[in-house]
């Protein structure tokens, strides 16, 4: 049995869950926040989410995740059969993930402590993430999918990033950032509204109330969450 | 015939023009620093390097074009024919990339502009670069390879991200990190000494007074290289 590792408030762990949802892949979910060198054997980054293979195998970091449910579990396929059309998919999500989710997951620390982030990390976000809006503008299909007419890893990567891009991202800087891609609004609404997602959402909401007490506890600490 | 868009001195470039002649795929280069918006129909990000495929087909994003070539050329392959084993040697790449080499590209501005970063990210990359340190000294086989007995993707990937994180990174922060890799250093030497890195590397140093010219023609333009 497949053993996904972290918690529901993250967008990555969301992700998985929602690809192996998708495939009708049985798993089970293993609660865990933050750990000692245990937890590094099984992500040696310490980050959620992290995966446990039904051989045994220890694997982390989303994307190679999903490349490796997709290699071994084909059935219900989120890839194209098309080589030059998968680079298309993967390059949608590579830019999602460089140009839309890192710049915004920067303001994350800031969001959580309460403050707004300095303006010179402002400034850099602001052009980082520009650069992504004109890629995916030019890049995004949304007929009716992003990448066509298929439903790809895409569709389902993109729409939990947009959920930090489209709050911490947005609200920090003032600026509806998915609102200028062209189509990608009504595309994620359409997304939200899939039962799949809401069962991922019911898992985050009701995982919430021990996320929040994980976060006061770590900024309790005396830790700082901006480094 | 295929062509690689970019520049010899971009440490991306490189690794996509090594897959390139390990496979033995035939290809031409097309010297490109920046441009408009013709460019941004092949490389949507503006960035370095893109490639335009056989048939007509722009990619960028240095793993998304790996994997295509990979894909698309199976002969001499660079991915293991186990999905578990793929998925090691992804989360290799993954790990180098976010851990290692984009925290040291944040200094590649300063470096041009001979500053000094400011303490503050100096700090922030110290932080990000040490768990990326611990992660790849768990990960990392050096049997003799990076993921174990086969050459991979990986060595001619983390090959290439190791310049800038040993230049660079080790330069801004006083700190020799790849030798807090056990074996990192060795291996490095190793692939450093073979014909197609070398091959390379002779393309690296002709484009050097192309590259400076660009570099110097930026910072005499007032745009400043740091945001």
């Amino acid at each position: 049995m497949i053993t996904l590792h972290g918690f529901a408030a993250s967008n990555y762990y969301n992700v998985v869950k929602h690809v192996l949802l998708y495939k009708q892949i049985p798993f089970e979910e293993h609660l865990i926040f933050s750990g000692g060198d245990e937890w590094l054997e099984i992500s040696p980054v310490g980050k959620v989410p992290a995966l446990t293979t039904s051989d045994g195998r220890h694997l982390s970091e989303t994307t190679v995740i999903c490349d490796y449910l997709e290699e071994t579990y084909p059935e219900r396929p989120l890839y194209p059969t098309d080589a030059g059309e998968r680079a298309a998919v993967r390059q949608i999500m590579k830019i999602s993930e460089l140009y839309l989710e890192l710049p915004a997951r920067r303001f994350l620390a800031y969001a959580f402590s309460g403050k707004g982030a300095p303006e010179p990390v402002k400034a850099e976000v602001r052009h980082v993430v520009n650069r992504g809006v004109g890629a995916l503008s030019r890049l995004c299909q949304f007929s009716p999918w992003i990448a066509g007419e298929e439903m790809t890893m895409a569709d389902i990567y993109v729409h939990y990033v947009n959920k930090i891009v489209g709050s911490v991202g947005s609200e920090q800087l003032d600026w509806d950032i998915l609102a200028q891609i062209p189509g990608m609004k009504e595309w994620n609404r359409t997304l939200r509204d899939a039962a799949i997602t809401r069962e991922v959402e019911a898992g985050r909401v009701a995982n919430e109330p021990a996320f929040q007490a994980y976060i006061q506890a770590f900024i309790a600490s005396g830790k700082s969450a901006v480094k």
